[in-house]
């Protein structure tokens, strides 16, 4: 079945680099969790848990003193580190006042947090996404949410024959389903590669490319457990000798768990064709947004589905295009199993996931009215 | 109590026949599942479990390819039958691999589904409902939707004193609620019946047959567990020495429990008299609808008080008038217990039917998307 | 932590006077249960539960018929005690037929409801609140609602230290938070007393009393527990040998929970001074409201976090400034402790409570669509 939890000793995008901005704060469930971010003076990002430890008021509805935050309720003031400088009418304040902040490590236009154990923080972990930024390609990138689980998206995208059905009319092909994939993968990754041959070029890439004839096409689909995805495209006319035409393509998906049944969705199509063309730039913009819309559209009503079966779950086959996703499920419970406890998550019935679904909601609402 | 559970050995009314047409999937949530219909190239009604077994992807997610229906996620295409005859990427396909599909019947306007242990299908436990269609009578019908558990209603047709206090303005008088009824009723069914001499002629009636005088009237509420209902009134001047001003009208009530907690609502209402006058029909559509409206509102507000004291229930005086509806709630006990788990309803708590009522809606809305 | 619990043992307020007028029905949920209030023939003020002993119809959907409430279901009839003396179609009322009623008391503006033990209902024990009608003070009032747990407005007004924060560019100036309080308190009330010597004086103050120089300012908050507040703030220039120019406001805030985690809010502001200016009235009136939204935006962002740790509840400091808030939780805890089950209270899990948010919703729809 789908999990539904999460692994908390991982790195996850929390935001895009450019939702930071000096002086304005942005509150923000992630992994069930309020979390306010901001940017000091010196450019550096800050997360903290977005509640005042004094009477649970959001850090959110208070204001930035210079670097530091101010609750909004009683005034108590808290330094970039978490700890608690100020108290109104108290003269001693304990090193023990202090809220969690977390580790955040910037790079490539993306902000990825730590929410697990702080000593386990390994910034090498973090998934090289350098084309978002690279020499000699070009950016398309967006957010979106989604009322279904993370792992949803995850299978998604390690289950590329789902093109054929979901996408018929912009990026799928009705062969690419009947072609076999070949899946490997390691304690972290899994990546799972389609080659097809001959085969019908889709509308969207007819359009960006301007390759209007059968082309050869290859999908690698890589998951960097729990939470990054790049899908690599590259196709060329199949009748062509050399690589002179091929086009390459990477997209990027950061899967973050707002709660856990919401998600948050960072992506972003990187491409080494057409890079000056502003017009295939917006094209692409559009047409995949609408592609990922299907891809959330979809998980959602399976989100609907699992919703009105739990606490037990419907009867789930197996068929071989899933040994991708399988993969990924094994990876996030041995991810799970492993960090136990300490990782930090707090226990949550599903009753107190439908509040914090509407808790991200009101954040994410106020979110919109500080960035206005 | 109002039970808040429903038996599945039965027949209920699944859909109008105008609903489905070739070509077109049908969403709707029945009994607290999800379900399909759709109808094949020769006409006949399908109906099956709306939820690939593969990823749990609603099949009305996906596309009729002739009378079979192909998922919309990885394209497992499934036959009327419910016999899974493709699967993308696999050649072989067990004989195990279907989704469930359910016997349907369909007659005079309406299609009847069972969702129950399917070797109990009788079709012969369908009750008489040709006035729909009948010779000498016109129709006019609806369907409405309730936010309560279908027994409210159940109860409700089965105690017309309510025209008195519900609809005073309509189809009620004054005297209605003052004259006993006389009650039968056999394993399946409860009659309730109730005649007035010389009483008002309720606005309604005056209207559409134009008599505005005393008046003898006969009302027979007739009740065909878990959920069927013919309410026939005749009413003339109680002037008259003969019958040749009687007005006769059969209203037919298909009460399906879309969840535990919230109901389909098909009704129609045939009459002997004006069946040529489309004004008549008219303001027989709107004015019945307001009516109904009325008694949805009523027990929307009753499911209202009874989730308030969830898990325990209030205390509840039983009056003359009840006899009729205690006894429907015997009758619905009785095939509750009967049937026990062999019919295969899922246990759902109360989270989980909120779930399933989200579920419902949501399904409501994608079945408006896809008639438009 | 905060108390999601409340006395019923208590006097709260139901309604202001204005809101009941002869003839009409006003539906309200009050300590989570339905209430219908009225008014008689000779203006005596009615409460009694909102639900009909026969079918849980709520009898604000019926009507009044003189003093009494006639079911708009089966017609029951209660008179102003709760006992029936109508039901059609029987000729026998048992006397145990009634629907609970309960104590209310009027005066100076506000309807009081007892809802607890009957017996227990002691007059005595409303809070003296006349300067609502006071000679020589004039009030602006309003009501507000809040979606979160009465406590949460308690607390708030137990600590005005938060006005700094809070309420910056209204009634708060900063020296506020750090001017220490003294706190007195007995079985059933709360005092927190500041005085403020030679303090800016705010923005509000400055427009309405049209003093804007520094001030001498004393703040008393009063706590009746479990559901009124009085606020008493007086100032007058500092440089003042004598108190002529001695402005005083005295707040009177009713905090009526309507379920466990929303609330009415009856609030009003009476002042000595600028008693015949109506543009002042209109100016408190628009001004206070928009402080109290503040605090209820506060208090709703503080019940998302309540809702998101439960069961668990999230760590707490307490700091010099929560000796009153803490105090009123103490006697709060004292009260229920005390009356225990006896009381009349219904257990409410969460599930439960949010269907009762649900229900109240849809009664203050209800009472909205009888006031047009």
């Amino acid at each position: 079945m789908y999990p539904d939890e999460f692994p908390r000793n991982a790195w996850y995008v929390a935001a895009r680099s450019a939702e930071l901005t000096e002086g304005r704060l942005l509150p923000r469930f992630l992994l069930g969790d309020p979390v306010v971010l901001y940017r000091t003076g010196d450019g550096s990002p800050v997360a903290m848990v977005d509640r005042c430890v004094h009477r649970q008021l959001p850090l959110s509805l208070g204001r930035l003193q210079g670097d530091r935050i101010e609750c909004g309720y009683h005034g108590l003031t808290f330094d970039t580190d978490g700890s608690c400088v100020r108290i109104p009418g108290s003269s001693r304040i304990s090193d023990r006042v202090r809220v969690q902040t977390f580790p955040l490590i910037e790079g490539d236009g993306l902000v990825w947090i730590w929410m697990g154990e702080p000593n386990s923080a390994d910034p090498g972990q973090i998934p090289d996404h350098q084309w978002y930024t690279a020499e000699g390609w070009t950016t398309a990138a967006g957010t979106l949410h989604m009322d279904a689980r993370a792992q949803l998206l995850n299978e998604n995208l390690l289950d590329l024959s789902h093109l054929s059905f979901l996408h018929p009319e912009s990026i799928g092909s009705p062969e690419i389903a009947e072609i076999p994939v070949s899946v490997s993968f390691d304690e972290r990754t899994v990546t799972v590669q389609r080659d097809m041959r001959a085969v019908e070029c889709p509308p969207f890439f007819t359009r960006v490319t301007g390759i209007d004839e059968s082309i050869d096409r290859r999908q690698i689909a890589e998951f960097f457990a729990p939470a990054f995805h790049i899908t690599t495209t590259t196709l060329k006319p199949a009748a062509d000798g050399d690589d002179s035409r091929m086009a390459r393509q990477k997209t990027m998906h950061a899967i973050t768990p707002e709660t856990r049944t919401t998600t948050h969705y960072f992506w972003s199509v990187s491409r080494d064709y057409a890079v000056q063309d502003q017009a295939v730039t917006d094209y692409t913009l559009d047409a995949v947004a609408g592609v990922f819309e299907q891809d959330i559209q979809a998980c959602e009503a399976i989100e609907h589905i699992i919703a009105s079966w739990e606490p037990s779950y419907p009867l789930e086959l197996n068929i071989k295009v899933d040994a991708g996703p399988l993969q990924s499920r094994k990876i996030i419970e041995k991810m799970l199993t492993t960090e136990g406890a300490h990782a930090g998550a707090r226990a949550q019935d599903r009753f107190t996931d439908t509040a914090t679904r509407a808790a991200a909601k009101a954040w994410t609402a106020r979110a919109e009215t500080l960035r206005a």
